[in-house]
């Protein structure tokens, strides 16, 4: 069973789920009280133009407020900028996060595939950079790129952010799994902002709440901004997503425990799979990525623990798989699990 | 101040808003209830299949489940079924409910308007069937429509759906409003369904929870269904939304409840209305259309109630007005605020 994306597990009962790449820290106490106290809400429509969640993004970011827009999770703001913009030629990187692709094939768009290779550990290299031209209209690159967990150099994404720019392409930046880097601003496009550029970004996974759908994009420029917003539905955000949203950004010091946490769950898991003999690719974010015997997530599987098999990511094959980083107690169970599937 | 939708009332504090079309009865305490206990879900992601959910409409609807899509509200299944189908003409009347041409032109799509005209109380007349033919690929209808109250006659619509099945034009049919018609199954699509049927339904007008996105769509075929479905974002619908949807289809007698509550108190309005000179046009649903001087939503809105303006539906002019029927004793302050306005 390969699944179409993580965090699919509906079918399963009794899983540990390594496909979903959620914070294992779990979603702040503050926004399960902000939500329960958002019920009575529910009996008006939702602010359309997200005013106060904008301005607490725009604090947040400090950027101007009619340079965001929010949507029902950072994938609606993909199909949003891909309907607004209907881009006719696009380039994305293979392997990468699936539903770029799926948004430009549903406008009919041509897609150049750029392949990450796996002897360069799938990292992005400056030849990227003679590839994009005037024929391109979008251009996809996920910062670290799911489901590598490779980040780009900032010396890369800057000249990417110049070219596209010198050629009239419109650069979309997910950086929806950037807040789990350490010095996440580093890598981060808003170093090399234009008016080309998009950043995405996700409440979902940082603050645990996948269940109900936000995220939000930064734009280079007004007019950009302007366009996405007037392209889907009118209430795409619920007024409960506004509210959690608006809490969320409060908590700074669950952020920053969040990125520790990660940083020592991540060497944890990645030393004990290279004690396995599994090749495993260094990551920056809350997944690692590796290599290892067809099979292994069936196995798995059978023993109650789901992970992402990645056979079916274009530009990856057989035998690859993500794991996200869990708590150490669960990161614990997949080492054993492990262990066991490998000893047969 | 003439608004984009009604229940847009966020810019505005304390004002009693007669501009959003939802059940005066308020949501059903068992549905906040299964919201309060859905919170704790928030951090998986949602079932993007919305399995349980569809199962309880199937039974609910008695049709087949793999002919329902849910969507974050019927608006994401509008934009959905237009992204899925590309029509390149479409049919679609005037005064209705702006969002089906909205997401008509996001895909280049050329529009014919039938005009509903004034004299006939903007009913859908027979000659409808005289304009449908070939050179259309999709064609909306609301039933009841917005923001006119009026039904489509269940012969005419019978003869609409036969002739679209014919013609191979898809036929979707906006039943958001229907479930506060009194016998209301003898109006519905459903008796009519073919394979080039689609109906839209809400759960957040009939259960006053606008604020958690829900619709769905009941498909004539599974192919059509299956289109729709793989058009958009993976998870449209947040887990919340899921379990109140599940929960609300339980509240059999609420419906009732409501249906009958509405029937009287708009019968009451329409009564009022008229009393004070104004034109009122007949509507089975849960609002009414009037017709009055230019002005007057403004002059109300110093008193501090919201009405829809809907001068600014093609179809309409100055001076046509749409107010949602809410309770008792709100009705009353409306009519009392409309005779200061009219007394000047």
């Amino acid at each position: 069973m390969i699944q179409q994306h993580g965090g699919n597990a509906y079918s399963l009962k009794n899983i540990l789920d390594f496909s979903a790449n959620i914070n294992p820290l779990g979603m702040p106490e503050s926004v399960k009280e902000a939500i329960a106290a958002s019920i009575s809400e529910i009996e008006k429509y939702p602010d359309p133009d997200c005013t106060e969640l904008r301005k607490k993004i725009s604090v947040h970011e400090d950027i101007s407020v009619d340079r965001i827009i929010c949507g029902n999770g950072a994938d609606d703001l993909i199909f949003r900028i891909v309907h607004a913009l209907k881009p006719r030629k696009a380039f994305v990187c293979a392997p990468t996060f699936t539903e770029y692709t799926r948004a430009l094939y549903e406008v009919g768009c041509k897609i150049t595939e750029y392949h990450l290779s796996e002897q360069n550990c799938f990292d992005v290299t400056a030849d990227i950079l003679t590839f994009i031209d005037k024929c391109f209209d979008l251009c996809f690159i996920c910062n670290p790129n799911n489901p590598t967990g490779r980040l780009i150099t900032p010396e890369i994404l800057g000249k990417l952010s110049k070219k596209c720019q010198e050629s009239n392409v419109v650069l979309v930046c997910d950086e929806c799994f950037l807040d789990f880097v350490t010095e996440s601003e580093k890598h981060s496009l808003r170093n090399f902002m234009n008016g080309n550029s998009v950043i995405l970004k996700a409440f979902t996974k940082l603050y645990a709440m996948p269940g109900i759908r936000l995220g939000y994009a930064v734009c280079g420029s007004t007019e950009l901004a302007e366009k996405i917003r007037n392209s889907g539905q009118f209430w795409s955000v619920s007024s409960v997503a506004q509210k959690a949203g608006i809490t969320a950004l409060n908590e700074n010091n669950y952020v920053h425990k969040t990125m520790e946490y990660i940083a020592s769950e991540r060497a944890f898991l990645s030393t004990e799979l290279q004690g396995l003999g599994i090749k495993v690719y260094d990551s920056a974010a809350n997944f690692l990525l590796f290599k290892s015997d067809k099979g292994l997530a069936e196995k798995l599987l059978a023993g109650g623990i789901l992970i992402r098999d990645c056979s079916n990511f274009s530009g990856l094959s057989d035998g690859f798989c993500r794991i996200a980083v869990r708590t150490h107690s669960e990161n614990k169970q997949l080492i054993e699990a492990l262990r066991r599937c490998m000893n047969g």
